[in-house]
């Protein structure tokens, strides 16, 4: 995104303000704000502050339900079930990440499921949550159907996504923050205006037809896995182990951020830690880490390219980047803040 | 595989013999020999007996040590870390299983890892040892490097895989059982043969830059990671959560399974196993898993096709059809065991 900078404090600040005038606790309303805040902040802006005014549409029609609880519904040593009773889905993945780590602390493993849950933004910021605590985390989620099984011409599957961050030594977290979909919509609208063909295994057209023609894909298409049955295969996977897993909603069940606004989405999400030292000294852990992130970063590339990154280097280098410079937004996403905070009484950040 | 068809029966029983012969205990040959008919019954021949000459090889040359027991070297109340002992991968993974079932019926999860392992043939085979008990299981391996990270032209990463299976009521167990590359090299080769090109997303040419031309993806060429840097990422954090993980071999420390026959391989693997009950009655589950399947079977087709499976189902109806009608192996493959047999004194199936 183009556009001019605003400091991130200052931008987490506002969203923060204009969650808590919409009934969310103080503690609350921050968590959420630092969880969209974040993703702009390691580039991901797809999962930024661009989500502003829908998250706060849905607080106001009750898609997403401001005041409530998360509350655990079952628990075993290493294993939990969370019913986020339609609250806001980062209130909900925090404390089912949090409850994972606990236990994780205790028995080496432990996964906590969350069932009635929202749109949770980026999964990275939940896996990364286990690192300071010297494990591996994961958290995945499922989402509102935009994508077909293989074969298939009908939505049945999100782009349900996973996030698996590893604690690596000197080196940043190695994080690994992946959706099941081949590309986001805005590559498929951008080949539209530029009048570009795109790869067929981007998407299909209205009859479940590879297309390389953006204008099929974007009249009534869909986008296609990643990697073809391998990433239908994973996005299932993942449904299976949220949705399915958690008695929550899935596949045609769950809606879409933007589908009945006033309507919970049943979102469900799966987040997991396991404890490093359960297996191997830590120090000795980060040392390994160390030595694979050398053996990739010290391959020879291929003819022009010069260097070779592993999972969420890029995303760790955008946000030293934009922690010092901040956080560009363009006209358009500065006008729609502008017009959230005017409406809920915050100052805007710029 | 085209050829005639021999019983499954039949062809346990021979494989079996043949690594009784080798030194292994009655019980680990007939598990070894189990994983690979396992893998032909499903119609993977890529690793079932056409491996038996490899295995038998490695055995004689000291690659894989016939007579260790894997040993279990720390444990918590949901992880345990095994030392296979440089002994065959097989007997390693099943005890790692086993012992992730065991600890999971106890706290709802668990996760053990296997360093100084070997080869462990068909991932599904360990995955779905977890379904008669109500679980869903996980089983993953890394391999000696055969693909380049992102951006690279060396041999890295192999083709790292794992599996997931899943009870599913009324259905066959879900079973994903997917490896990191785009395509097996045997696909590559055909394409040589038949002097067809191949799609760009299968292989690099020496220099690491994508080639359709197989003649140039043979030569010196890598097979790239499925789905471009996603499937690069899935491969290293494989890899991440095997070897580095264990304290065992990673990356270019892994020897492939033709290299060095007298020389531990330095493979690792990874299983777990998730108790479903510690999350939803089981009959729930299970209803909510014909539920999704049904969602999957039932989306209208695109032109051409008249049916969506699911992971795992085809291998399944291959599995039906050849417990049945026995399992093809060609004349090639039928000569090779005739030899194996011969050496070994074991009398061939046919």
């Amino acid at each position: 995104m183009k556009g001019k900078n605003v400091p991130a404090g200052k931008l987490l600040a506002f969203c923060s303000a204009c969650f808590e005038k919409l009934g969310l606790t103080r503690q609350n309303a921050r968590l959420t704000a630092e969880n969209l805040v974040f993703a702009n902040l390691r580039g991901v802006d797809s999962h930024g502050v661009i989500r502003m005014k829908i998250y706060v549409d849905r607080l106001r029609a009750g898609g997403f339900k401001p005041k409530v609880r998360p509350q655990v519904v079952s628990e075993q040593d290493s294993s939990a079930l969370i019913d986020a009773r339609h609250g806001v889905g980062q209130v909900a993945a925090a404390a089912a990440m949090k409850l994972a780590i606990n236990k994780a602390k205790k028995t080496g493993v432990a996964v906590v499921s969350v069932k009635n849950s929202n749109h949770f933004g980026a999964c990275a910021f939940y896996a990364m949550r286990a690192v300071p605590h010297g494990m591996i985390g994961f958290a995945s989620t499922n989402a509102g159907p935009t994508m077909a099984p293989t074969g298939g011409r009908e939505a049945r599957l999100g782009n349900n996504a996973m996030a698996i961050a590893v604690p690596a030594g000197k080196a940043p977290p190695l994080v690994l923050d992946m959706a099941t979909g081949a590309v986001a919509w805005g590559k498929i609208f951008v080949a539209q205006q530029e009048q570009r063909k795109i790869p067929t295994t981007w998407a299909l057209d209205k009859d479940g037809v590879p297309t390389d023609d953006p204008n099929a894909a974007a009249h009534q298409g869909l986008i296609q896995p990643f990697g073809g049955y391998k990433g239908y295969g994973l996005s299932l996977l993942i449904d299976i182990l949220t949705g399915v897993l958690s008695g929550g909603g899935f596949s045609t069940q769950v809606k879409t951020l933007y589908q009945k606004i006033e309507t919970p989405a049943q979102v469900a999400q799966t987040c997991a830690a396991l404890r490093i030292e359960a297996f191997l000294p830590l120090a000795e852990f980060r040392r390994r880490m160390e030595g694979i992130i050398q053996l990739m970063h010290w391959c020879p590339t291929a003819p022009g390219l010069n260097r070779i990154f592993v999972p969420g280097e890029i995303e760790h280098e955008t946000e030293m980047k934009r922690r010092l410079e901040g956080i560009p937004l363009n006209a358009e996403l500065r006008g729609e803040l502008k017009a959230l905070g005017a409406q809920l009484k915050v100052k805007p950040p710029f």
